[in-house]
């Protein structure tokens, strides 16, 4: 694109509107071109994508070792390391999603509702593109493959802007899905990729392209959420922290409770669905606490709790006030003991991030009051938070987990990542 | 509540943050008792609430009449007045359609979606309210009592801020609104009015209190949408104005045509929905357009053409380029020849607002490409563009017509005022 490369800090002397306002009037173009693809030709794309990333394993394993290196450079902490690392098994994996996607019903043209009126207008709401849809992430490669393809399923151009840590290797996958758009005969515009690591980048596709961005989706730790919200012009499906909470009520079964603790903590701790801090009744703290604190030591986790709950355990360290609200990712668990179910939805009102909280009773009542008062995306009874995944709800594939009120809540799979318009038949009718 | 009121200009001296943001802090208190509300309690606060305007009904054109004086003295149009005019017919309108919302079934809790997954899983896609709405709005004092009721229904808290014009009006119908809140139990701050018409409200809702109020619905003129468009910070409703096109067909029926363009123009020319653009296939120019114009100009429509519109009657008035991107809200329409529907469609893309458009035509070949084809938020086949309303679309009352395309799109009725969760019920699952 004859676009100068920057790949590490910001450079005074990059013309970002320069770089950004044809990527953002090409994005517009192909959307309308998207706007009426069929089924078959996104689909097809689609499997052409995957072939592509199947045929260019050994070259995206190549590709992806530039970013290690440089991340070992770096210094960057093994968890992150994790994250950025292709294999041949990982990039089969990434093919292999991008078909169950192509897989997915077309979320475009369906009927969402439909009525006939007295004077006989025939009303249909009828799902469309949104448009051109900004993701905005960080050192995951695949996103751009599960983000690329998320997107073009439900008729949107993209622009993607990933992490400079995965520069290498997320260009090297958006290689795989132009050959793929090309293939079926979609404009290659369709899928974009940020041509600069400048974080510039990030501010103007947040404040300057309102003309042209219908939607922002942001994939990051704290300081991309800060600055989303300092700084956007453009709608954005807010996505704040996982600080997602269990809670063990009075009339918790103990051996459900133990397993349900221990598996929204413990079976991956670095998603955003992982419980975070673990409240338990006061009605059964005599019981239950000890054996779930347990747990989670012999687990190898951390426990920060109050008062209350370090008299469980010696290995039990202090939480501080910071612990309520903090979003660990790690095998850190702060733990307190609530006044019932009430005390349990206050604490979660006060310190939650409307991500997912769930609860343990065997009370229908109980957990009526939970589900029905706490104003959070996902509301768990009797159930893992870790189960917060668009896979688990069946909705194939997500972009993410959205916190936010509008439009999108909870996770954002290809349905979400479609608007509507209404339409109206008639046979001459004038509005009296 | 011992705020100052400020009524003419604005004021430096004025402390926006302290004024505005208790109202903030008080909505989002409000908003989490009106979330449980029960159905009954809304109901009983909306009835009471249209009791309360019946019998004040004297003292509110009482009020009206200060507001008029005011408006007199201002010189505002002839137009700006009757908008402004309170009448007991339009006053015991207020309180009808208060009592039309409160027989509308409950927006929250409906169950939207329910799927059980094959681990067992029930997961439910359930209504809850969006929270806190800022409602931004100009001379209608009808929109105090319409706004608030609809917010109401919808289980949220809601902050207005009318425009000056309406200022004791407005003030009078909330004082009524505030009676059937109380009278049914709930806060008096579930609808609250912004104490001062200071601009600068504006601007504080608009920027500072992200924290305070979910989505901001403005219903005003050019300058509003512009100074939304440029300060907001608040997800917004967007909402621009309504250059609404109507196309009639090589393939249109002459009688059918001319009924929809008039009625689709002339109906009432105030309203969003009204047609600004009149296009004609230059396939039946020849007989089309003379009727059509005609029928125009005897109802008193000034008609703005391109050099083959002016041919058809001497009466016609060239159209400049600005001509096809103004919303005349008035006696006016433009009118030009377009080739066929692609060349319809391409007319809207370019000059369009996504608001509304029709096509008259007997091919329903031709009437399907341009009802896919083109993006605005409601599209018509063979009917008026006045139909454009929510009440006409059997949603009930609207708080306006949404041109952008998250969230809420076209008629924004008490549906689109909720927001969802999803509510998952297990029996002990752990994620694998």
């Amino acid at each position: 694109m004859g676009v100068r490369l920057v790949d590490t800090a910001d450079d005074d002397s990059l013309d970002i509107a320069g770089v950004m306002a044809p990527l953002g009037a090409d994005a517009r173009a192909a959307a309308r071109v998207l706007a009426t693809a069929s089924t078959d030709d996104k689909n097809a794309a689609l499997q052409a994508m995957a072939d592509a990333i199947r045929n260019a394993s050994a070259m995206l394993v190549e590709a992806n070792r530039d970013d290690l290196d440089a991340a070992h450079e770096r210094g960057l902490s093994p968890a992150l390391i994790d994250r950025l690392t292709l294999t041949p098994d990982r990039v089969e994996a990434m093919a292999r999603g991008i078909e169950e996607i192509a897989a997915l019903p077309d979320p475009v043209g369906r009927t969402l509702a439909e009525w006939t009126r007295p004077n006989g207008l025939d009303i249909a709401r009828v799902a469309t593109p949104l448009g051109v849809i900004g993701v905005i992430y960080e050192s995951r490669p695949n996103v751009t493959a599960d983000a690329g393809a998320l997107c073009l399923k439900a008729g949107n151009a993209v622009i993607l802007r990933g992490g400079s840590d995965s520069w290498h290797s997320s260009r090297a996958i958006h290689a795989c899905l132009v050959t793929g758009l090309k293939a079926a005969g979609l404009p290659e515009a369709a899928i974009q990729v940020v041509p600069t690591t400048d974080r510039a980048a990030v501010g103007y596709m947040l404040a300057e392209m309102a003309d042209t961005i219908d939607v922002i989706v942001p994939r990051g730790g704290k300081s991309l959420v800060a600055r989303v919200q300092a700084e956007a012009r453009v709608p954005v499906f807010a996505h704040l922290e996982g600080i997602c909470h269990v809670y063990v009520d009075g009339d918790a079964d103990l051996d459900m409770a133990r397993q349900i603790v221990l598996n929204a903590k413990m079976r991956r701790t670095g998603i955003c669905g992982a419980a975070e801090t673990l409240l338990i009744d006061k009605a059964c703290a005599r019981t239950h606490l000890g054996p779930i604190v347990e747990d989670l030591l012999e687990a190898g986790c951390e426990v920060r709790g109050d008062a209350a709950v370090q008299t469980a355990d010696p290995r039990v360290v202090p939480a501080s006030e910071e612990d309520w609200s903090t979003e660990y990712l790690d095998k850190i668990i702060s733990a307190k003991i609530v006044d019932g179910v009430e005390g349990a939805i206050a604490h979660i009102e006060t310190y939650g991030s409307h991500h997912t909280e769930a609860i343990v009773t065997n009370d229908p009542q109980t957990a009526e009051a939970f589900l029905n008062e706490i104003d959070s995306a996902i509301l768990l009874w009797n159930a893992s938070t870790q189960f917060a995944d668009g896979g688990e709800f069946g909705m194939g594939a997500e972009i993410g987990i959205a916190t936010g009120k509008l439009h999108a809540r909870g996770p954002v799979g290809v349905e979400q990542l479609t608007s509507f318009k209404y339409v109206v038949r008639g046979t001459g009718q004038t509005r009296p």
